[in-house]
C-alpha cells in the first residue's frame, strides 16, 4: 500500500547456472523479474509445461545449482539532486549482490527485502549481479521437507501430499531501480488502539525521512468517504517524527457479512519549498480490535479435583462482537511464488467472499503472501490466520536459523500489522504433534512470540494449530481402517475450533484430460501422472489417498467411467465437507471456527481435499461449502451417509444462524425425495432466533420407500425464506440387491 | 553473591506516618532497616506480637497511610577521590527518595534495586527522606487480594486462606551507604551454556565500570577446588568489557541426590596502578542445563481423529537426565518480607534437602525472595520455579501495570538467572482457571514470556501451573461433598505433574497454645483465633477447612480432648501425604512431578496444608512426606482408608525407584501389625532394577482379623535392604460396632 511519488525504472535481467558459489554461468538466458530460474531456463530450452504429468521430475537438479542473474544499469541520466536507488521485494533464498564484481549486501531470508543506494555510481554504467545460492540444505533426509528445518524457506517446496517436490529459486518479487529527491521520506507505519466500547480509536503514526531536515512533513487522515479526518504538520528535523491521533466514533472495518470493511487513509508528504510534495506516502487504516476470547460456559470446565486448566480461548471478537469463524486453509496458488500477482489472488478470494468465509489460515508449510494478497482481504472482509514458515518440521534450535528466523518474521510483521484484515499470528503448522515434536518451550516459538508481543502486541498469538481444545483432521470421507464416516466422526467431537479437516474429491474429467496423458485416463493406476498428481500414495495413514477408490466403490461398487467416478467422489467431498462445516456450526458456542484441508492448490491435482482447482476453477465441493456456509439455513444432523429400503431414516433438524441480528422465524418442512415421489416427512413452525444463536429443532423420521437409484435427497424447505433452504443426498441402498443395482455393474 | 571491596556505613533511620502525600509525620520513631512499618510502629507503640490470636487486625489501617522514613548523613568525611552511593535493595512498595526535601527517584516496584550517587554531596551534611504511598488499590474490592489486580505487589498480603490480611510497607532489603573508587566496577554478569554432550561449557561474561578507564580488569575463574580454571586481562577502554571462555570437561551442578553441586568462582578485579585490585566483583557459577522434556510415550497421543495436541513438556532434564521432581510449594515465611535473612530460609532449607526433595516452587502469589535463599538452594541442590507476583487475579491490561511489570519482571530475571538451581520461569498461580480469568493472550503473560527469552533464553517457561497435562487440588483428605479420599482421587488422576495438593493437619498442642488464647483452645470455634489461623472458613469449598473436624469424625467420632483432635488430625495430613506423593511416583514417566501446597507458612496455623509450622517446626507429616521421598523405597497402592472387620484389605506392592544408577533387588515382607499380632501377608523377590524405573509388583490380600484399636499397620520390609523399609496406617472398624469402640467415645 505504500506509494512514492518517486520514478521507477524495469530492469532486464538474464540469469544462468553454475556448480560452485565461485564460477560464473556458461551461457546466460533471459530472465523474467519476478519470477524463478527454473521458469527462465525451462523456456530459454524449450521445457514442456511443468505442471503437467510428471514433469516436475525435470527441474530436480536446478534446487542444486548456484544461480547468477545479471543487469546493466545506465546511471548517467539521473535527474540533478535525485538518488538512484536499487529496490528488491525479495530474493528466494540465499544469495549476494555484487556492483560491479563487488559484493555489496549478503542476505539468507526470501521475505525481507532490501535497497541499495546507488548515489556512489552516478553517471556512471553499471552491472548488479544477484548471486542465488542452491536451496538450503540442513543435511537432514533429503528425500524429505525437513531438508528444510534449519531454514525459514515454506517446507511445502519439497514435495507434501498436494504438491510436488519442486524447490523454485531466484528474485520473486518487484525489482527496479526508484530516483527519488535528495530528501524524501521511507517510512510510514502506524499503529491503532480502539478503546473498550469501540468507539474511540488511537492512531499513531511514524515517519523517517532518509536524513534530517528542515521540510514540514503533512500528514492527512482521510476518512473512507473521502472527508479530511485529520490533519497536520511535523518537524523531521531529527529525521523523524511521531504523531498521535484520536478519532472519535471511527467507522469500523469488520469481517464479512458483519458490516463494512471501512478504511482511511493516511498520506504523509515531504513538501518542498515550492509548496509541492517531493516525497509522499500512502496507507490504508482500517480500526477494528481482535481479540481471542472464552466461549460461553468454558470457565466451568474442568470441574471436578486434581484440577487442570480450562480451554484457551480461540473466540475471534471482532469490535465486541463473537465471530464464528468459516472459512478454509489457504496453500500457495503457484508452485513459483515469483508469478504470483493480484490477479492470482483475486479470482480465489472473491469466491472465498463469496462462500461466506470470513476467515483464511494460511498455512505454514507454504509462503508468505505478497501485499496484495492482505490488500485484497482487507477489502473483502476475510480475515488472515498467518502462520510463519514453519509446518510439520522439527526445527532446529542453533543460533544460525534463530537469527535468520528473526530476521525474517520481523519483515513479516512488520508488513502485516498494518493490515485490519491480520487477525492472528500462529507459529506455524502441527508443531506439537509427534511429526514435529516442538514444543511451547523451543526456541524459534518464543522467538516469533516475543517478536509479535514486540511488533504487533494487540494481534493474538498462537504457537501453532492445533493448541489445547482445537483439533486437525480426520481427511478421508470414510476411514476404511475402522468404517468410521465423517459423520460419527465430527457428531462425537467436541472441540473449540476444527483448523484442519477434509474430504477428498477427484477433479473433473475436462480437466483430468488437461494433465494426464489420454492413455493413462481409464482406470486410473497408482503410478505415473495419476500418482504425481496425488490420486494415490498421496498420504501415508490412506495408501488410494487422495482418490480413494475403496470408499467410492464401498458405496456405489465399482466405476465403470471415469465419468462416474468422479461424480461418485465429487459427491462424497460434496456431502462430507456439508455435514462438518455445518456440524461444526451445531457445536456453537463450544465451537467457534471451521476451517477446511484445503482451498486452493499450487498446480493441477487428480484428486484432492481442495475446493478449488488450479488455478481457480471451483469443485461441486465449493457450491456446496458455500451453501452450508450461508449466515442462516436450515439444516440436518445425521449419523451415516448409507440408508437401506425398509430403514427408519432419522435426521435431527436446525436453524443455524450466523446473523448478527436477531432473525425472524420460518416455517421449515422436511422432504425426502426420490425419482418417483417426493415424502413430507415432517413440518416445524420456528420463531424468531436472538443474534448468533442456533436453534435446535425436532427430530425426522421416516421408513424409507423402494428406490430403484443408489441415492436419494433430504431438502429443508423453509416455505417463507426460501434463501435458507437446503438439500442433502445420501446413498440408497436396496433390501435385497445382491443380482441387481449399482453393486451389479461390477460384476 | 556480588561484593565489593568498598566500604559500607549503615545508617540510622526514623520513621512517622502521615496522611497525604504533602503532609509530614507528627512524630518519628526508630526504624529498623531492613523491616517493616508496621513492626517500627508496634515496637514503638507498645502493641502486643501480631501474629497471636487476631492481632493482625491492629495493622490494618497502616496500609492506607503514608509513611516518610528519614535519615541524616555524613559526608565530611568521605575519603578522597572516593564516590559515596545510597544504595538501596528494595522499598515496599511505591516510594519517593529525596535529598534534603527535593525529590531525585521516584518508583513503583519492590524488586528493583537503586542506588544514587552522592558525589555531589560530598563534604556536607545531608538528609535522605524515602516517602512510601500506601499500599496500591486498583479500585477492585478492597477486602479481596483481587484489589492487587493493578500492581506487583505479591496478593498474598491482601489475605489467602493460610495468610491474614496484613500489608507490609517500607524498606525490605539491604539499605547503606557505599564509598567507592572514583573508577571502579558496577556490574559482572555472565550466560553459561553447555553442549549437547554437557562436556563443553561457554562462560560468556559481561563487566561494566562506572566509567571507562586504562586499568586492566583482571578475570579469574576458580574450579570448584580452588584452582585457577581461567585467567585473563581485559580492557575496559570503552566502559564495558565481554569475553569468553571455553571450559572443557566442566564440573556440573546436580539437583539434590544426583550429583555434587559444583559451583566455580568468578572474580573480576579493577587493577590499580599499584598493582593491588581497587574494585572487585564476584559470583559464583553453576554449569548445568536445564530444559522441559516429553515423557515416554507423550507423542503417542492423541492417537485418534480430529487429533489435538501431544500434552506439553514437564519433565525435567538436567544435564541430559531426566528428573522425578519431589518438592513443594514453597510460601513467604514472614509476613514481613523485611525480616527475612539468610538464617530464615537456612533451616527450612536444609530440611528440603533431608526430605529428599530437589524443587521448590516458589508461588507467586508471594514475594521474590532475597539473594540468599537463591545463594542456599544452589549449595543445596533445590532446584527452583520461580514464579512471578501474579496469583489467582486477572491482572489489568492497562499500560501502567505493562510498565511496571515490565521493570519489576526484568529486575526478577536479571537477579534469578544466574543462579543454576533457577529451573523454570512461571508466569503466576492458576491464571487459567475460572478465579483468575487470564489465557495465553493476556499482554502481562506475553511481556513476561518476551523478557524471560530476552535475559535468560535456556531457561524454560510456562506461562502459569497448571497447564495442559497439569493438575492442581484437591486440598483435602476426603471431600466430604462426594466422599472421595485421596487414594481415589489421586489413583485415579493422569496427569504430567502434581503441582499443588494439599492434606490439611492441625498444628501441635504446644504450638498452638502459644498463639490461641487459653479459653479458646477447647473445643475449637469457627470464630476467634482458631478461624483467624485457619481452622475454620478458611476455604470456600469446605466450610470446616482446614481444621476439618467433621473427616476426623468420620473415621474416629468426635475427639473428646484437643490431644486426640490433633492426634487424629495429625494422623489423616501424614497419610494422605504419603500416598499421594508415592501415588504421583508410581505414574512416572507419565507424571514427573510431585510437589505438595504447602511446605512452610508465614505466621502460626492452627490447622493447614503445610509440612511445617512457622518459623521452622515440622509436623509429623513432614516426616511422612520425607519417607516418601526417598530415592529408593517399597511403596504400597491401596484404594481406601478405612477398613472392616472381616474385609480383604488389598494393597498393591511397588519398589519406587528414582536413583539414578541401577539398583539391586531386595527381599520385600508384607506384614499387617495388629495391637497383638503381626501378620505376614506376601514375601516378594524382586530383582535388580534399572536406573529411574519403578517395579510393579504383586498384590497383596487378607482378611482383617478382630481388633481393638481403632488402626492398624501396613509394614513393608525388606530383609536386606531395611533403608527401603515403609509403613503405613489405616482406620480400622469394627464390624458391630454399634456400642462400643471409639464412635462410642462420642455418646
Amino acid at each position: 500500500m505504500t506509494s512514492t511519488s518517486a520514478d521507477r525504472t524495469e530492469l532486464e535481467w538474464l540469469v544462468g547456472y553454475h556448480d560452485s558459489r565461485d564460477n560464473k554461468p556458461d551461457t546466460f538466458f533471459p530472465a523474467t523479474v519476478p519470477g524463478a530460474v527454473q521458469l527462465d531456463w525451462a523456456k530459454a530450452t524449450g521445457q514442456p509445461e511443468y505442471w503437467k504429468a510428471e514433469n516436475p521430475k525435470l527441474f530436480e537438479w536446478a534446487e542444486n545449482s548456484y544461480w547468477t542473474y545479471k543487469t546493466n544499469i545506465d546511471l548517467s541520466r539521473v535527474a540533478n539532486g535525485s538518488i538512484p536507488y536499487f529496490v528488491c521485494g525479495g530474493v528466494d533464498y540465499q544469495f549476494e549482490v555484487k556492483i560491479e564484481g563487488t559484493t555489496v549486501h549478503s542476505q539468507e531470508g526470501m521475505f525481507t527485502p532490501f535497497e541499495l543506494s546507488l548515489e556512489n555510481h552516478i553517471g556512471k554504467r553499471i552491472q548488479i549481479e544477484i548471486l542465488v545460492y542452491p536451496a538450503p540444505d540442513s543435511g537432514d533426509d533429503s528425500t524429505h521437507h525437513s531438508v528444510a528445518n534449519a531454514c525459514s524457506k515454506p517446507p511445502v517446496s519439497w514435495g507434501w501430499d498436494w504438491h510436488p517436490r519442486l524447490v523454485p529459486l531466484g528474485i520473486w518479487k518487484d525489482t527496479f531501480i526508484e530516483e527519488r529527491p535528495s530528501v524524501h521520506l521511507f517510512n510510514l507505519s502506524f499503529e491503532t488502539r480502539l478503546d473498550e466500547n469501540c468507539q474511540r480509536a488511537t492512531l499513531t503514526i511514524n515517519t523517517e525521512s532518509n536524513q534530517p531536515t528542515k521540510l514540514p512533513l503533512n500528514l492527512t487522515l482521510r476518512s473512507p468517504s473521502g472527508a479530511v479526518a485529520h490533519q497536520s504538520t511535523l518537524s523531521l528535523a531529527s529525521g523523524s517524527a511521531s504523531h498521535t491521533v484520536t478519532i472519535e466514533n471511527p467507522e469500523l472495518w469488520w469481517p464479512n457479512e458483519h458490516g463494512p470493511q471501512s478504511r482511511y487513509e493516511l498520506i504523509a508528504e515531504l513538501q518542498s519549498g515550492d509548496g509541492t510534495a517531493q516525497s509522499t506516502l500512502k496507507k490504508r487504516v482500517g480500526f477494528r480490535r481482535i481479540r481471542l476470547v472464552m466461549h460461553e460456559g468454558a470457565w466451568d470446565e474442568p470441574s471436578t479435583f486434581p484440577k487442570g486448566r480450562s480451554n484457551p480461548p480461540i473466540t475471534l471478537e471482532v469490535n465486541g462482537r463473537s465471530i464464528f469463524c468459516k472459512g478454509t486453509n489457504w496453500v500457495p496458488p503457484e508452485i513459483f511464488p515469483g508469478i504470483i500477482d493480484q490477479d492470482t489472488y483475486r479470482p480465489l478470494l472473491e469466491m472465498a467472499q463469496k462462500a461466506h468465509f470470513n476467515l483464511l489460515r494460511n498455512w505454514g508449510g507454504g509462503i508468505i503472501n505478497k501485499e496484495s494478497f492482505f490488500d485484497q482481504c482487507d477489502e473483502l472482509g476475510l480475515m488472515v490466520w498467518q502462520e510463519f514458515p514453519i509446518a510439520c518440521n522439527r526445527m532446529s534450535e542453533e543460533d544460525h536459523y534463530l537469527e535468520t528466523l528473526n530476521q525474517e518474521s520481523k519483515s513479516i510483521i512488520e508488513a502485516g500489522r498494518q493490515h485490519p484484515c491480520l487477525a492472528i499470528w500462529c507459529g506455524g503448522n502441527e508443531l506439537f504433534n509427534a511429526w514435529s515434536m516442538m514444543t511451547d518451550q523451543h526456541p524459534a516459538l518464543r522467538l516469533l512470540n516475543r517478536n509479535c508481543y514486540d511488533l504487533d502486541p494487540r494481534t493474538p498469538f498462537l504457537p501453532t494449530s492445533p493448541v489445547m481444545g482445537m483439533a486437525h483432521g480426520h481427511y478421508v470421507f470414510r476411514d476404511q481402517s475402522n468404517g468410521e464416516e465423517v459423520y460419527s466422526t465430527f457428531g462425537n467431537a467436541n472441540n473449540t475450533a476444527y483448523t484442519e479437516y477434509g474430504c477428498p474429491g477427484p477433479s473433473d474429467v475436462e480437466y483430468l484430460k488437461t494433465f494426464i496423458p489420454e492413455d493413462e485416463l481409464f482406470p486410473p493406476q497408482a503410478s505415473g501422472s495419476w500418482k504425481a498428481h496425488h490420486a494415490f500414495g498421496a498420504w501415508g495413514v490412506e495408501g488410494d489417498s487422495w482418490l480413494c477408490p475403496s470408499v467410492i466403490d464401498h458405496y456405489f461398487g465399482k466405476p465403470q467411467t471415469l465419468e462416474e467416478l468422479v461424480k461418485y467422489g465429487q459427491l462424497l467431498q460434496a456431502q462430507g465437507y456439508k455435514f462438518i462445516y455445518e456440524e461444526a456450526r451445531r457445536q456453537k458456542p463450544v465451537c467457534s471456527m471451521a476451517l477446511n484441508w484445503c482451498y486452493n492448490e499450487p498446480w493441477p491435482s487428480a484428486a484432492n481435499n481442495s475446493l478449488i482447482n488450479w488455478p481457480h476453477r471451483p469443485k461441486p465441493a465449493y457450491h456446496a461449502v458455500a451453501e452450508s456456509c450461508r449466515p442462516v439455513l436450515l439444516s440436518a444432523s445425521v449419523s451415516k451417509f448409507q440408508w437401506s429400503e425398509g430403514e427408519t431414516f432419522v435426521c435431527n433438524l436446525w436453524l443455524l444462524n450466523d446473523h448478527h441480528e436477531a432473525i425472524e422465524g420460518g416455517q421449515l418442512e422436511a422432504q425426502l425425495v426420490f425419482p418417483d415421489q417426493t415424502i413430507q416427512v415432517l413440518q416445524w413452525t420456528y420463531p424468531e432466533i436472538e443474534a448468533n444463536k442456533n436453534l435446535a429443532g425436532p427430530s425426522a423420521r421416516w421408513e424409507l420407500p423402494k428406490c430403484e437409484q443408489n441415492t436419494f435427497d433430504l431438502k429443508l424447505v423453509d416455505t417463507r425464506n426460501p434463501e435458507r433452504n437446503s438439500v442433502y443426498t445420501f446413498a440408497y441402498k436396496k433390501a435385497e440387491a445382491k443380482d441387481s443395482g449399482p453393486r451389479a455393474m461390477n460384476q
